[in-house]
Formats: structure tokens, sequence, C-alpha cells
């Protein structure tokens, strides 16, 4: 792996924030991850070296204050799609961050955020995916 | 794909259970879903022909009803890793089903499973292990 070191803005620190964000921060880059519970961050792993911003992730003093113009890669991690629609449009399109994925949660979502030109990731759409292999398995 | 028509039962009728309940029964396979919420249902999509059974599926009475001893898949799909981890051990060991797959929610969880020789789909490491290549790009 590149020795650049990255800025890497994590929003929404659940499961998958926390653990995205422990992991880049273990691999050298520098992460600020956003959640509006300051209890979520009792979610992140040790290995979590970055910067944590107590606030709603659709506030843009939030966002700037996380220097969101220096970012390279932006993470719309939150379990809510449509405040992870908004955020990366906004990441995207108005910050110009350089790599912006979001999270989607319900599978029939992905289409309009792709519609969207937005990059994305969505757990249950991997898991019926992963499962549909397993099955082939046993036919 | 073979057309061999096997007998599935899935357990937990969130939005991974019902829709992989709909992916079989499209398929042309026979499915029972359970779940103890009878509300769950509504998550079906219109392509699921099969049964539904409202039920606690940690109740041994309703795997029965779900006739588990002929089932050929058992997929533990329910929102709560005790409860699948205690269903996909009483279908492979008790009831012998020849393919037996749990949901872990928690990726924490998966060693444990692991140990049990139970076949996982963790949706969350998925989506981890996604989110890493992606970052790859960027690097």
């Amino acid at each position: 792996m590149s020795k650049k070191s990255l800025y890497i803005i994590v929003a929404g620190c659940g499961r998958l924030g926390a653990s995205m964000a422990g992991f880049f921060s273990k691999e050298g880059h520098s992460v600020v991850i956003i959640d509006k519970d300051i209890k979520s961050f009792e979610n992140l792993p040790p290995e979590f070296t970055g910067f944590k911003i107590q606030g709603d992730v659709v506030e843009l003093e939030n966002l700037k204050n996380a220097q969101i113009k220096k970012a390279n890669v932006f993470l719309a991690l939150t379990n809510d799609d449509n405040t992870n629609f908004l955020i990366s449009q906004v990441a995207k399109n108005i910050y110009r961050v350089p790599k912006v994925v979001a999270r989607v949660y319900d599978p029939e979502n992905i289409e309009l955020f792709e519609s969207f030109n937005i990059d994305i990731i969505c757990p249950m759409k991997l898991a019926m995916e992963r499962l549909i292999e397993e099955f082939k398995e046993v036919i």
C-alpha cells in the first residue's frame, strides 16, 4: 500500500463508520469522525488516533470544522439514507472531495444514489449477492 | 441454474430475509419464512409465493411446523446474533439440515460462529472489505 497520507472524513460513528475510521487511522491516514451522539465514539477501536467531532453532519458548520475542503476522501456512513444522500452530494458537488462513498441502507435507494453519480456501499446488497453465491453451491 | 427444487426455511423476515425468500421463491424453490412479527411479512416482495409462519423461531414447535426435517437449506437471518447462533445450531446438529447459513450482525461474533462450524454471512464485514477495496483505488 502507498505511503501517501490521506485526509479522510467519516460521517457516522456506528459499527461501519467506527471500524473504517479505525482501519484508516491504523494505516497512517488523518481521520476525522463526526457523529451527533457522543456515545457512538465508544464504538471506535483503540487504534483510532484521529479527531472526533460531536455534531450533526447535516450542519455545514460541522463539515467546515472537519476541514472538508482539505479532504481526499469523504465517507457518508450514517444509518440514515436521506442524510447520506444529502451530505455526499455536498461533499462531492460543493466541496469537490475527490472520493465520496455513501452507505445505502435500503437496497431500493441504490438507483437514486447512482442516478446522482454517488459511489455507494450497500451492506444488504452485498449480503444478498454473497448468499446467492453460497446457495449455488448446494444446487 | 439447476432445476432441482429445494425446500428452504428462512428465519427472520427483515430486509435480508424477505429479499432472499423472494429470490428463492422466484427461482422455483419451496420457501417457508418464519417471523414473530406479522408486520414483517410486508417486507416480502410480490414474487414470494411460499408459506409464512408467524411465531418465534426459537420455539421448536415453529421449526417443526415449518417441517425443518425436510429442509435442504436453513437460513438464520434474524437481527439477533444470539438467536441466529442458537437456531443454526439446532438446524445443523439436531435436524441435520445439509446447508445452514447464519447472519452475523456484529463482526466481533464471527469467530464464535466459525468455531462452531457455522457458515456465516456478515453484511458489515462484507461492506468493510468492499470499502477497503474502493479505498485502494484512490491511493
